[in-house]
């Protein structure tokens, strides 16, 4: 393992990576820090290629120490498709949409369980508690179901059903609360204080990112070690954007990649914007965005505990922040559906709406080549879709088709 | 492209593969055939081993002559998980599990649709029609719409809502029917006949299960080219147990592997087991199961055209077919998701319990491998999940976890 310890990126104090940690003493987030040369002298482009299509091929950029405390489900290296149809119609050449909806529990969350919960398992961790807005809670009741462990999940009594049955099906703990994810958090943070349990809620233990991190890795060894003009993410709690920026300079500190950003776009919906507030502000932080409530409730976050980080990424990026209507998101739901055969959450469609209005603006040039994190299946929001089909009795006949 | 011609199996006629084709003049499903001397003088298995992870690694295998007609989501090589902890309490050491459920969407129908959509493409096919218990439906909806086609789908009302969101979704044109896919496949079969569409029932094209043979591709490879002991197979129309036993025999043809075969399982659920009743009376064709019923929708075939090529592989590998009740499979499922992180399909279910029955009696000894085919992802089944979790309200506490 190449973790030389844990770093606060507000009061810079640094920690010892073997010892049980949440959050820095400051109540920041901590970042894991490699030693970067180090991974350079053993890991090069080349050996990764023969390597297993997981996201554990980037072991030494990641923060667990022995193989057999890995806990997998076979995540990883998620395709990158061209949506011709929809770039062509928008004015963008070389659009295209990386899907993690191949992923285990069919969400991006997968990354950050496997490897979060990889490494509590390594720190003798044996009962995780987080608050969630339904898939990560999926995600992790899996993870640590395959990892013997015990999973305590609390989330909102409006998420989605299907997270409740996967996470049920997990033999997770599961609590429903009347309220928003800020207030399950607040019932987690409590118990976790009371039981001495470990906290695995978004940024508040170091290793989540380093899971989602390697969406980044993978985006740009799929673009042959080159970045990408625009990456567009789906932002809520917005671990992410800020592992893609944090994968971006690792590479570039081991050489790996020039010093070209790709600029990072923070989409978020009009019903919960908070980090769209505070860039067009110009503030480092953002404010809670009361009355939260949108279609994509993966993302309806209030008030993210590493907002101050997503706002760096996106700045240092040259990147911008972006807000789109329900309507908007619905409406590029069905387009990729129907147009590229993609079924993707609202929160992932969301991007393609961001990407319309950028291009659209003339922020996007139609010669850049731009990405759309899809973050997770559509099959776990079912009730986007209307259909109400025609019912046949067996002796009947179907109709010609219509001419288009 | 290294398609020699189309074979019947039951009268041995021959048919060009350039032409539009359903079944053999004779009624029987056609097979496709390739100049595999030719295939071995240009593929090898350290060739393979530098292509990228989806079923198109295999393209020299399957039918289709230019690379513009492929339509592709970036399915395949789904990941293959032991089952340590399963095992270990059902006398299994090395029992692992093929998860299909990562396919795009979520189930193994994707490959048997990425290839038959491909072929029909590029055979100047536009319109497909197709009878479905939903997950078919949904994988050739959404590949006729990457592709460009259109796709008109007929399924029984009770198949499960998810799939007439997602074929709705990906714009197909949709009917529900009164009844079983069979008598959805009637009115297909008629509609093909009125209209011209092109008839894409199992079986009655010959390309679906050139798809479907990737399991079996990837498998084997995955095993760095040997075959496992048994794989067991959640058999409905059964073109995945066919496809399975046509690349066992390509790769014996092509000297990649010995002549030992890998004893193929038919499972079928008690609600609906002709092919097992077949199997038990040592006939080579099943007969009409009348009041088909059981959880595990996604085999509830009460007569499948390609019956006999299913027992044919079942006899030809030393093989079985077994029977499982509803109550073995959800157990199975529930298991499977709590003990290992896998929440599955109940097809896939069904293949843990019908080895779970094979072990206990002896037919399954404990050191061989054995690999249980996954079809689909559990998250289609939300309805197999009984979840009722306690509501808190916000100031509410959590309880300690007890004891185990």
């Amino acid at each position: 393992m190449y973790v030389s310890h844990l770093a606060c990126p507000k009061c810079d104090a640094t920690f010892d990576a073997e010892a049980r940690r949440q959050v820095c003493t400051c109540g920041s987030p901590l970042l894991v820090r490699y030693a970067l040369d180090q991974v350079a002298d053993v890991l090069s482009p080349g050996v990764l290629a023969g390597r297993p299509s997981t996201l554990w091929r980037y072991r030494e950029l990641l923060p667990v120490r022995e193989t057999a405390n890995i806990v997998t489900l076979g995540e990883g290296m998620t395709p990158i498709l061209p949506l011709g149809k929809i770039g062509a119609a928008n004015g963008m050449t070389h659009l295209s949409l990386k899907n993690e909806g191949l992923l285990p529990t069919g969400t991006f969350k997968d990354r950050g369980a496997a490897v979060g919960v990889s490494r509590a398992r390594e720190l003798g961790i044996d009962i995780l508690a987080m608050p969630t807005n339904g898939n990560a809670g999926g995600a992790w009741a899996t993870y640590c179901a395959r990892g013997g462990m015990k999973a305590v999940i609390v989330m909102p009594m409006d998420a989605p059903v299907i997270n409740q049955k996967e996470i049920t099906a997990a033999g997770a703990h599961l609590f429903l609360v009347e309220g928003l994810i800020s207030d399950a958090g607040r019932i987690v943070a409590r118990a976790v204080s009371e039981h001495g349990w470990f906290d695995a809620s978004t940024l508040k233990e170091p290793y989540r990112i380093e899971g989602k991190k390697t969406m980044g890795l993978e985006l740009i060894e799929q673009f042959g070690w080159k970045v990408p003009d625009v990456i567009l993410y789906p932002t809520g709690g917005g671990v992410g954007i800020i592992g893609i920026y944090k994968a971006v300079r690792e590479l570039q500190q081991m050489g790996w990649i020039g010093e070209r950003m790709p600029r990072l776009v923070a989409v978020q919906s009009t019903g919960c914007a908070p980090i769209v507030q505070a860039w067009e502000a110009g503030r480092e932080e953002s404010e809670y965005w009361p009355d939260a409530a949108t279609v994509a409730f993966g993302i309806t976050v209030p008030k993210a505990l590493g907002d101050f980080l997503v706002l760096e990424a996106v700045r240092a990026t040259g990147g911008c922040a972006v807000a789109v209507t329900d309507a908007e998101i619905l409406d590029a739901q069905q387009r990729l559906a129907s147009m590229e055969g993609l079924f993707v959450c609202p929160e992932g469609a969301a991007t393609l709406a961001a990407a319309v209005r950028l291009a659209e603006a003339g922020w996007i040039q139609p010669e850049e080549h731009v990405v759309l994190l899809n973050t997770g299946t559509g099959l776990k929001y079912p009730e986007t879709v209307d259909s109400r089909p025609p019912c046949l009795s067996p002796e009947d006949s179907l109709p010609p088709l219509s001419a288009p």
